[in-house]
């Protein structure tokens, strides 16, 4: 499934991969945080605020074992069918959280500013959506919130950043191409400017 | 389980909990890297070395979905008796990764010095230690790691963090008394000064 080539830069087989020289790393939360020091991206994705930066910090760390794991079963279809129900439970569960822990009433996840936090999470919540799966369906306050990262993005990195995630021709040839979000990193760069 | 009070500043139901005034946070990986800004601790735990910094960040990432699941999962007796072994397979599988991506032939995880990368992957591993089975057996690379990493932290600040979860009497009082890793915590914030 994945070249020998790949597999090289990627010890874990998991992807996406960040190749900088002779520097490989992987886990695309880290990657996202050596970007913004690296290219050195507006402040307000990962405030030096030490409150707003443990806001953020507090998100990634959740995320990998709430919406990041139930959001891909989903869109990987690693969930057999007849346990679909019970993960899109999970996710449901993960969603209030993010609603109602994370988001409460402000515009973005750590307050007024789009950080990482909220990329992340909009990054995970394509991927069922991806798989034809509106799961913020009947979630008006996370739907305003999508828009309002979507529109601060800028609606065409927004669209070019998932274009491979909606659209399902490509979906279907995951398994034999899979490096799918490292192909999206390019487009995910140009957005933390 | 948890008492009232818990809950009110805890509401991911999760332990542990740093309230530091009116600011709570949770997920013990965002509170270290708090911790360790705000006692500003020597820049070894976190270096400003963006490649450093950057291999810490990818072993935080790495452990949520590998060793912090499985490790506690057997801990916390999570697991039925008939699927122990499969859980011990996916915790020895962890353990490669650990030994062979992270920790290669270094002293550290991420060099010469200690950082939260060791002091979280030593805290997991503490945990099915704790339930009586040495997860180290057999894999004298990790197990010289583990010793470096005690006599770096102190013998006396380990045994202190970690003599709840070495207790088997405490250990099996967990689930009317939950705030384990809370009450660790300050044995733990010594640890990083």
């Amino acid at each position: 499934m994945f070249s020998e080539e790949f597999n090289k830069v990627n010890v874990l087989r998991k992807v996406p991969v960040l190749k900088d020289g002779d520097f490989t790393l992987e886990e695309s939360t880290a990657i996202l945080l050596y970007l913004t020091r690296k290219y050195n991206t507006p402040s307000h994705w990962y405030p030096p605020d030490m409150k707003k930066r443990a806001r953020v910090d507090e998100y990634l760390a959740w995320q990998h074992t709430n919406i990041r794991t139930t959001a891909s079963k989903i869109l990987w279809l690693k969930v057999p069918q007849e346990k679909v129900q019970d993960a899109m439970e999970d996710l449901n569960l993960s969603l209030q959280k993010l609603e109602e822990k994370f988001l409460q009433e402000k515009p973005f996840i750590i307050g007024n500013e789009i950080s990482l936090a909220d990329l992340v999470a909009v990054v995970e919540l394509m991927q069922p959506m991806g798989a034809g799966c509106d799961v913020l369906e009947g979630r008006p306050k996370l739907q305003e919130w999508r828009k309002r990262v979507e529109v601060t993005l800028g609606k065409e990195l927004f669209a070019e950043a998932h274009a491979r995630i909606l659209n399902p021709q490509e979906l279907r040839s995951i398994s034999v191409d899979p490096p799918l979000k490292a192909q999206m990193k390019p487009a995910i760069l140009k957005m933390l400017k």
